[in-house]
């Protein structure tokens, strides 16, 4: 039917996470008509993120910088380092703009039903970089869910005695949450939780 | 947060039909991780399709050769012509391997609400390949809408005296299709056009 490099462009489209064989034929017809204005662009920004991005080594930040503009900036307090799943919760945090200091990407959780341990996570650079004497917090922003809680735990046992507050985020209402469609674990743990207003 | 270059990726990327923002993120990251299987050769086939892919000056269909690979397939049947809204029609057309004929993409439909006129669409080219001694029938494979089928009965009329005789697509039961689950008017074409087992 079409050539081999519009086929090829479905092909590897299809492989794009949210894109099945459909969505990646529409978003190959849409690149087509859109040559110049989003083809072509698109084609050298992969490249070019090819070529240039890579993973911080001291957080596990992706930037093209290493190490990354985070861990470089002047501005970011280094003594309280805040510890997530993946780099996708690193910039969901950034997003929020409310957090100033330092990250470390663990690069998943502890899953023993999925076979992963603590040796598939960056755990022992994280152990470094609290073992150095500036550090006084280490914030535990894993996800709530069984994994991410017993990974949660696991960090926590490890970094006792290291002289570094741990914490985690607060449980509680999300904002603009209706309370009659909330679970009863977060329900329960706002309620345990309350605070003085 | 990430770098200029992931940025403008997210950012391209969110322009893709079924691509948000947040799965743009996700497909980013996907990319960042799978960089040498994934992420550089389809920004080398974005680039590739955007230098070479282009219009067939024929019948519309997307290809690198110009006239297209069917336009030019000796095996194929050049006195039917098949006109079809969009190139993904064409595809979708060529993916049931049941037409040997030559295709006419018009480029969209007649839609006075939105402003499309006759000469927004390649008509005068269909006229014109119609008056060719060789072709003899010319099938109106436009969408069962409303703008599809006014799009149909304008060309219809437009063909008329060329000797070409015009036919249209059945309708009926899609293949697989419930009755209890078909709309009224699927239904009554159906009834309408039984035929002899």
């Amino acid at each position: 039917m079409a050539s081999i490099e519009i086929d090829r462009l479905i092909q590897l489209l299809s492989k794009l996470p949210g894109l099945g064989p459909r969505s990646a034929r529409r978003a190959a017809l849409h690149l087509i008509k859109n040559k110049e204005s989003l083809m072509r662009p698109l084609g050298i920004a992969m490249e070019t993120a090819a070529e240039y991005v890579q993973a911080c080594s001291n957080c596990g930040n992706l930037d093209t910088a290493n190490p990354c503009a985070i861990c470089t900036n002047v501005k970011r307090d280094g003594a309280i380092i805040c510890v997530v799943e993946e780099v996708a919760d690193l910039w969901a945090l950034e997003r929020t703009a409310t957090f100033a200091g330092l990250y470390h990407v663990l690069g998943g959780v502890l899953s023993p039903l999925d076979g992963v341990g603590p040796s598939d996570l960056s755990l022992d650079s994280l152990l470094a970089r609290a073992r150095t004497d500036n550090v006084t917090e280490i914030i535990l922003a894993t996800s709530a869910t069984v994994d991410g809680k017993t990974t949660a735990h696991y960090i926590t046992d490890r970094l006792a005695n290291l002289g570094v507050s741990v914490t985690a985020l607060a449980h509680g209402i999300p904002v603009g949450g209706e309370l009659d469609y909330l679970d009863d674990g977060t329900l329960s743990a706002a309620m345990k939780e309350r605070r003085g207003i």
